[in-house]
């Protein structure tokens, strides 16, 4: 038998690097302790099973505790780590479902705790029926049935970051008036104003009611329980359906408590091996910090993409094998309704918040050739550094052709390429996928000429 | 006045030469010289316009005549430059209309005369009724004249490139039976033959015809002059409508003749700025060689793309500014019923012609994630160095999402990244528009286990 590895949390992180150590090293004991029924499933496509096109909650899961267990790597579900005791290397163990708890050793841990949504203040969860958050599968069921069995008419969404949009989509294809309150001036706050607003008349456009810098001050229900009023700083929506999508925090209260040295970020400090600073203590996914290459500082950014990545480097090292974490760039993508959202590196803002000399440009080209029928708007803008034309960072809106072109800023910011260097860029171009000039190119030639 | 300087074509380099040089110096003199009656269009839309998808083959124009003549750009179409003297910087012009011809100084001279479709051997174009080239707005119109007015029901195309491609789907999305022949064992020769088979499957699922590996020996007409019948060593095609697509050569006589050296590829050689061998002559475009940054050699990929690039550049120097061509890295792209294809860099057989070491994976993923709905299959072929793991090419065949990340294989060729790297890369995710492991990053870490 080989070394003993405990994962806690059977999230896309922990399983990832589970598989990853059962790869590298057959002989390696690993086991897995998950709160929830379910482990190594795509979070992200709960919105869409939600609003059904997305089936069965069976469909997300990428591969079930019988799978894992062909790998022989044990899976517990509904069981809670409540105790590290970093010293002895021993965990303590809830059994979530029998009340019992044991003692289980370790050689090697990893946290992946994952993150967890954030709560209206005074708001305890479950108070009031009908009032949600989306993080697990076991809340998108209860979403689904209390949607079914109930039949709500007016949904109001607190919160307009991706799942808050993606969730607004959903309650208005199922047909509910939905209203997405957000209590700062814009929705997807890590984009520049400009670049939301886009977003936003395609919300308004569908139909979907926006609340813009409007505070929460309660949520009323009536005799029975059940939520009926958003109470606001801009008034009372009407609600029979409430989702609380507030954001994400990193769960790192059994970390903390066991003397893991947390980030600036308030997320597990790590290092690029993923390892804490605790001996044979990793940390990976939601609950960790990840380093920004443009900012070059941690950052907390909690996305499944990121969380794979570490789970994947975590399990390499955990495996005694050698891998980095390469950091991000901040990434990240929607779609809402006919809409593609995407940006990576830093916005405009943020640039500037961190005392870089700023420059951005911004244009409207187009995802195809001019004269093919069936083109989107595409509204590209780029950040740069004003002396050395370094790009800093990039958005862009469109109907179509977003996601690819993200990644190739993702590229470019990778290794710190230039706005000029962008322009050069040898891009493919097909009439129905793009015009000769791609927007890109455009947007940095642009940029040149400032 | 400014300096003179004349253009000679008014394709997209020469045009795109033009309208900078016009921006940067108001006081230049410009003069496009162009053989045909159309500049400034969007050659790679000719497909679509015999198909339909584009109506009026004007739309195809992306600036006219009496656009660039108030931006003070005279262009004189129908008039062919029929000899350069470098040496006292004169043009010879014939008004191919009126048939009078003069001689016209200049300070600066552009040669931007493009390609031309390489023909059978023994055949002078026009010669049977029926047969086609593709190159010209011209042209373009004659074949849907015909298509409408002779109502052909069998079509060949001698050709297995981007055009012969594209007008497989236009013949046969307007009813005829088509078949492509092909001397070479493969469609697509730029890309490995394991992904060229992918769109061969695509090309005969829809119904057009294959000859692979046939040699067409000739053409034969009926006593009228109208083609009947593609005579090739793999038998005989009915076809009252062929098209020869065989692929461009660079139109290079009046340069040669003037003096102005050609490169290895037989284009003509230019320097990063696009200059020839001769004082105060530069050349961009199908015309010109392009540096290659794989490869490391002058290659001659003739690309709209590549041509509008050279043209900035020339048109900036020409001007008195200062620009370099930074080169190409091979990306190109087609798109052929629902399938694209695209490739950017060294195909694997290139590669190991120029000596590399080469290591090669392929790997089929999905376009969406795994439960949501519509997500197409995705060929991805890397191309790597084996000891320094650095890019070399990268070919995708797939439904859709291809364009963009060939983008970001380009990008990273562009920048000599390796495949660890590649697979460290913070592509975006959204469920609709991506699996949360990216298909690229797939594709690099199964390379990296290699």
């Amino acid at each position: 038998m080989g070394e003993r590895l405990i994962v806690i949390g059977g999230c896309a992180a922990g399983m990832s690097a589970a598989s990853k150590a059962r790869r590298m090293d057959p002989q390696m004991e690993i086991l897995t302790y998950e709160r929830t029924g379910f482990v190594s499933y795509g979070e992200c496509g709960l919105p869409y099973y939600i609003s059904g096109v997305v089936k069965d909650h069976n469909d997300l899961v990428v591969r079930t505790p019988e799978q894992f267990a062909e790998q022989n790597i044990e899976v517990h579900l509904h069981h809670e780590v409540t105790e590290i005791d970093a010293e002895n290397r021993r965990v303590r163990v809830e059994d979530l479902q029998s009340g019992g708890s044991r003692d289980e050793h370790y050689d090697k841990l990893l946290i992946a705790t994952g993150g967890r949504p954030t709560l209206l203040p005074g708001l305890s969860s479950g108070a009031i029926e009908g009032v949600f958050v989306l993080r697990s599968v076991e809340d998108g069921i209860a979403i689904r049935r209390f949607i079914r069995e109930r039949g709500p008419r007016q949904a109001a969404i607190v919160g307009g970051g991706y799942i808050g949009l993606e969730l607004a989509e959903s309650f208005h294809t199922l047909g509910l008036e939905t209203t997405l309150i957000e209590w700062m001036p814009q929705v997807l706050i890590r984009f520049d104003p400009e670049m939301a607003q886009l977003v936003q008349e395609e919300l308004e456009g569908q139909g979907v009611r926006l609340a813009l810098g409007a505070k929460v001050e309660g949520l009323e229900a009536d005799s029975s329980g059940q939520v009926r009023q958003v109470v606001s700083s801009q008034g009372r929506f009407k609600a029979d359906l409430v989702l609380l999508a507030l954001g994400v925090r990193p769960n790192v209260e059994l970390a903390r408590e066991a003397g893991v040295a947390l980030g600036e970020t308030g997320a597990i400090a790590v290092d690029a091996e993923m390892r804490t600073d605790l001996p044979e203590v990793f940390a990976a996914g939601d609950c960790a910090e990840a380093y920004h290459r443009i900012s070059n500082r941690p950052a907390y950014i909690p996305l499944g993409t990121t969380a794979n990545k570490q789970g994947r480097v975590a399990g390499t090292n955990i495996a005694g094998g050698e891998a980095e974490f390469a950091g991000i760039v901040g990434t990240a993508i929607t779609q809402v309704f006919g809409l593609q959202a995407g940006m990576t590196g830093l916005a405009e803002r943020e640039a500037k918040e961190q005392g870089y000399a700023v420059k951005a440009v911004r244009i409207k080209s187009r995802s195809r050739a001019h004269y093919y029928p069936g083109g989107k708007p595409l509204h590209i803008k780029l950040i740069f550094e004003e002396q050395s034309g370094r790009l800093l960072g990039g958005q862009i809106v469109g109907g179509e052709g977003v996601n690819g072109r993200i990644g190739v800023l993702a590229a470019a910011l990778h290794r710190g390429m230039t706005i000029e260097e962008l322009a050069q860029l040898d891009l493919a171009y097909v009439p129905p996928l793009a015009p000769v000039w791609d927007p890109l190119l455009v947007a940095a030639n642009v940029a040149l000429k400032g």
